[in-house]
């Protein structure tokens, strides 16, 4: 005889677990929190193959092995989200720690490194593009956007969860990155070397600096460059989009330094 | 003696002009207009330059030789734009029309086709990478999503002013390119060479086509194409997102193509 498992369904707003949860929408929480939120099914599900997923809230019924689920109303789900429309399924999933830092610029041959970007559907999406092309490492700088913002995570589709993302002092990082033997190219408009343009010898480590979306790469961050490149573009436009100029440099270097 | 200049300011809902203008924020109207409105001072500067501005909306004083200028309160521009934090001024913007298209085809070198593509953002930035790499048309099918959308008008920076786009069937598309000479190209993960494999003729006319963001390029669609390419990349993602994919094709083709 078919027997159905029992189950709590939570649905008080006022319940502790999930105020607790719901903190994690707040700023000031977030940043200091270990764990993050997703939402939506196939986010919870990349985050599951990353082995990263700590508890599921859901409203139907659902089956990760090993992970602890709890069943919440729509409602909770409402709350705990700050999507117009959820899905009835959210995650917890833990921040990857930032130990590694110096070991895996040494074993590192592509590096993207982010100057002020501020949008973050921009963030997400040059993450995910980074995943896309092999990139090693990218290092956020201390005023970009919050990583785990739920925009950023939602436009890196998962790619957040298997790249290697580090929040650093950019000029430090560069320092280290010319340590490593990292060609480090700036971008910039002026003072440039067109991209296609630039020599690039066999096998060379590369790191490149994209900057914010008004004011570009901080002219302090370009100065620590070893020479800064940009994409010719028509004069109909005054820049490219960052994240478009991002996967323009990933692709093009994934092509000319195999 | 200065003497300022007297000026009415229209503070009331229920003026019948701003009544007209609020309705082109509703899908029916804005789509039957040959107007459209835009919002901040960066895009009524663009809108001027470009020749197409037909009236100003705004809150403090402002010069656009020949330009009608209505002075109106605070509320009437957070009434008139969806934006979330409006500044205090809009434009309204002639469409363009949309009659020479064959001539266009008939000039044009390079043509970017749109199947379906369904973000304002993705559809705005890359009307706006399109302009920036001379694209000379580009393309959507009847099923994207509305080009006077105001999100779409405010990724694109301005390029929606100076860019070659129409509206129209894609498959006759494809046809007259080809009867144009064009080399069509349909993107697609399957059955595609890769994109630094693509054999490029001297001056060779080439249109490609970017898909839907879950779905692709439609079967259909593709099956008109003359080949189609890839981006190749890592088993890390699923895809590269569309404006992405549409910004290093539109790179690529250009350093390629000269």
């Amino acid at each position: 005889m078919y027997k159905e498992k029992e189950k709590t369904i939570i649905t008080s707003l006022q319940n502790s677990h999930i105020k607790e949860l719901t903190k994690l929408n707040m700023k000031k929480y977030a940043k200091e929190s270990d764990v993050f939120l997703v939402e939506g099914k196939h986010l919870v599900d990349e985050a599951y193959r990353n082995d990263i997923l700590v508890e599921v809230l859901s409203v139907d019924d659902v089956d990760y092995k090993d992970v602890k689920i709890t069943y919440v109303s729509f409602d909770i789900i409402k709350k705990i989200t700050d999507t117009l429309n959820p899905q009835g399924i959210v995650g917890i999933v833990k921040k990857y720690s930032n130990k590694d830092y110096l070991q895996t610029i040494k074993k590192a041959k592509t590096v993207v490194l982010l100057d002020g970007v501020s949008d973050p559907g921009n963030l997400g999406t040059i993450i995910r593009t980074a995943a896309g092309f092999d990139v090693d490492l990218v290092l956020l700088s201390e005023d970009c956007v919050d990583l785990y913002n739920s925009k950023v995570v939602r436009a890196t589709q998962g790619a957040i969860f298997n790249t290697n993302i580090f929040c650093y002092d950019i000029k430090k990082a560069i320092n280290d990155l010319k340590n490593s033997d990292f060609l480090v190219l700036g971008t910039s408009l002026y003072n440039s070397l067109s991209l296609k343009d630039l020599d690039i010898k066999d096998n060379e480590k590369i790191a490149f600096v994209l900057g914010n979306e008004a004011n570009g790469v901080k002219t302090e961050v370009l100065d620590l460059c070893d020479k800064n490149v940009r994409i010719d573009i028509s004069n109909k436009i005054e820049s490219l989009n960052v994240s478009v100029a991002g996967a323009i440099m990933m692709y093009y270097l994934s092509i000319k330094n195999k």
